[in-house]
């Protein structure tokens, strides 16, 4: 164990945090990475950063052992057969979201469900199978497709986003997940304009980056819901106008000061934190002819809402890693940072080395870091 | 009473059909129209269709004493100050969805929620009072701020579009309501483009208009869900391609059928029914990264989803007239008739005389028509 040592053309050895026990503290193991087969490519992990669906992946029962890790950047080992868009040597960022550009919602505006992702088990390469083992030659889950947990991985080329290696990596790693998430959700799904009023229900990353992008489009009202007051000062870096705290508003629920803030709702309404009530008090805070987009996940739930009250050109809709498309828009988001428009460096609270990985799942559990960087080098 | 007789340059005393108790047949009586105020026209009309939600509103303990009808055309008899966008002599047809082409909606493309229809109690005028008054003095209630059910009405000239004299009149007034919510909704709302797969639940005139709307824009599949077989052939005219009838098919839940029909699941998936267990249905025939329109009311309902199906990309919306903004779209939809691509002649199944007014509430109950005129001066 240790740096990592090929073993030929074919195979490498090396190092990776392996979730053996889910919840409990990921162990370090020698893995064996396979070459990539066709449509793959093998990538040497640069860093990553943690992100709260590795939490969620973590504690459930159904993947383990597997690798968790998928908001990364790395540079391109190998390549397999078909995978050419990609060369030896370049700096590129893995999505869970893959972007084949040949399928139907590729080619078409209105989604970015590329069917390279459908055709597949979640979390798999195409033909369903792991290319890391164990030392015992067990398979390990391929989580996300990704697995960036691991000195070196193997992913699918439509999943390959090639970056401007003038980009620093660790701002561009949460790129690959929630900041995405939050951009897109802002630009492709919201399309929020100039003078409009948005509603943030949960300020992490992605809820954050969602102010980002409304602030980029410049929306006048920006108005950030959550449980921590520390929310307020890092808020207001992103655009944040006014803060709700629902322990501090006593009986009234968080819709009717929206509405008052708002005069009537607002035009945008997005909630990142995953639990049906908030969706449904996301909806409520809408306007007539407004749009709730889902960006959080509860999986049990189910969300009811008033259909009078939708029948008022009301919108509910869900997405997937914000809409983003993601060959498209992750230059896109790149080159907006190079220009100093795009805010990226307030994201990152915390950098750590990989024999502290342990140390991430803490920090963000706590609620203490926004992104925590992990390199695989330090 | 009888035939309209002027008495004086003010007032206009005419016939109508008054809703005294509700669900009970209209009475006919002899009512005063006022002046138009500012902002409001005078209209004679010529002639209405029944809709589903005059039924509704018939039917409901709230309204009554009042005048129904809101599918209508008409000759302007006489402008308030400050509507001089009509004069007299123009044929119009009134709106219950106003387009005042001022106010933040109408100058938006995303919404047509008229700001003017929201500052006033729904289906009243801006000031919140009734233009026509029965014999004994006594209010009225202006349904839909239209009441087509008089020879003359007053409305709103926000509500007012003015069309071509070359339409013929019982092809123009269905559309002032349930022919404009199936074409907006296909055509705005949905955004149906060629090749794509449609599903419609309920095959009444909104639900063949938004097949008529999906047929025009090249939809390769679109299924209708009906109880009434003889549903079928009315369907196929507007372009349904394949027919579900619920009683038919056992067990199998209706969005697993679609689910077969389309491969995964409808691209645009409408419900025009008005409950939510078929709310529900058509959310799950539509695909991942698909649109679920509602365009029928269930006022007590609660329609739940399920939260990660709406994560993959699914949308949600409703919508009032289909999203229609009417002073911009009814003018397109006339000239298209006229033009001869669109079909309205076959929505068009029963004509009678104003006299024979309650015959079109028991056809329209027995679902034996889609449409029947009911013409003032006959």
């Amino acid at each position: 164990m240790g740096s990592c040592h090929e073993t030929g053309p074919k195979l490498i050895r090396c190092k990776a945090a392996v979730c053996r026990v889910p919840g409990e503290p990921l162990v370090f193991e020698e893995v064996v990475v396979a070459p990539p087969k066709a449509f793959e490519v093998r990538i040497k992990i640069i860093c990553s950063s943690l992100c709260h669906t590795d939490i969620s992946y973590w504690r459930s029962k159904e993947f383990a052992p597997s690798i968790l890790g998928h908001e990364t950047v790395g540079i391109v080992e190998s390549v397999g057969e078909g995978a050419e868009e990609v060369a030896v040597g370049d700096r590129v960022v893995p999505m869970f979201q893959p972007n084949c550009r040949k399928c139907g919602p590729c080619r078409s505006e209105k989604s970015n469900l590329c069917d390279a992702v459908q055709a597949r088990s979640f979390g798999m390469p195409r033909d369903g199978t792991s290319r890391i083992t164990d030392a015992a030659g067990a398979s390990l889950t391929n989580l996300f497709g990704i697995s960036s947990f691991s000195e070196y991985t193997v992913v699918d080329v439509a999943s390959i986003v090639k970056v401007d290696p003038n980009m620093p990596p660790d701002r561009v790693c949460p790129l690959s997940c929630g900041i995405s998430t939050g951009l897109g959700a802002a630009w492709r799904v919201a399309d929020v304009e100039a003078g409009s009023s948005v509603v943030i229900f949960g300020l992490g990353a992605v809820g954050l980056a969602v102010a980002e992008g409304a602030r980029l489009r410049g929306a006048a009202k920006i108005i950030g819901v959550d449980l921590n007051p520390n929310k307020i000062l890092i808020g207001k870096k992103f655009g944040i106008t006014d803060f709700i705290n629902p322990k501090e508003i006593g009986e009234k629920p968080v819709n009717e000061i929206v509405k008052e803030l708002t005069k009537g709702g607002a035009d945008y309404s997005f909630e990142c934190i995953g639990l049906t009530s908030t969706m449904n008090e996301a909806f409520r805070s809408s306007k007539n002819g407004g749009k709730t987009i889902i960006l959080g996940l509860d999986v049990k739930g189910s969300l009811c809402i008033n259909t009078e009250e939708l029948l008022f050109g009301k919108t509910i809709v869900g997405s997937i890693l914000g809409g983003t498309k993601v060959k498209v828009d992750i230059p896109i988001f790149i080159k907006k940072y190079l220009d100093k428009e795009l805010q990226l460096d307030e994201f990152i609270t915390h950098q750590i080395g990989f024999d502290e990985i342990n140390k991430a799942f803490d920090l963000l559990n706590a609620g203490e870091c926004i992104r925590c960087i992990i390199w695989m080098d330090k």
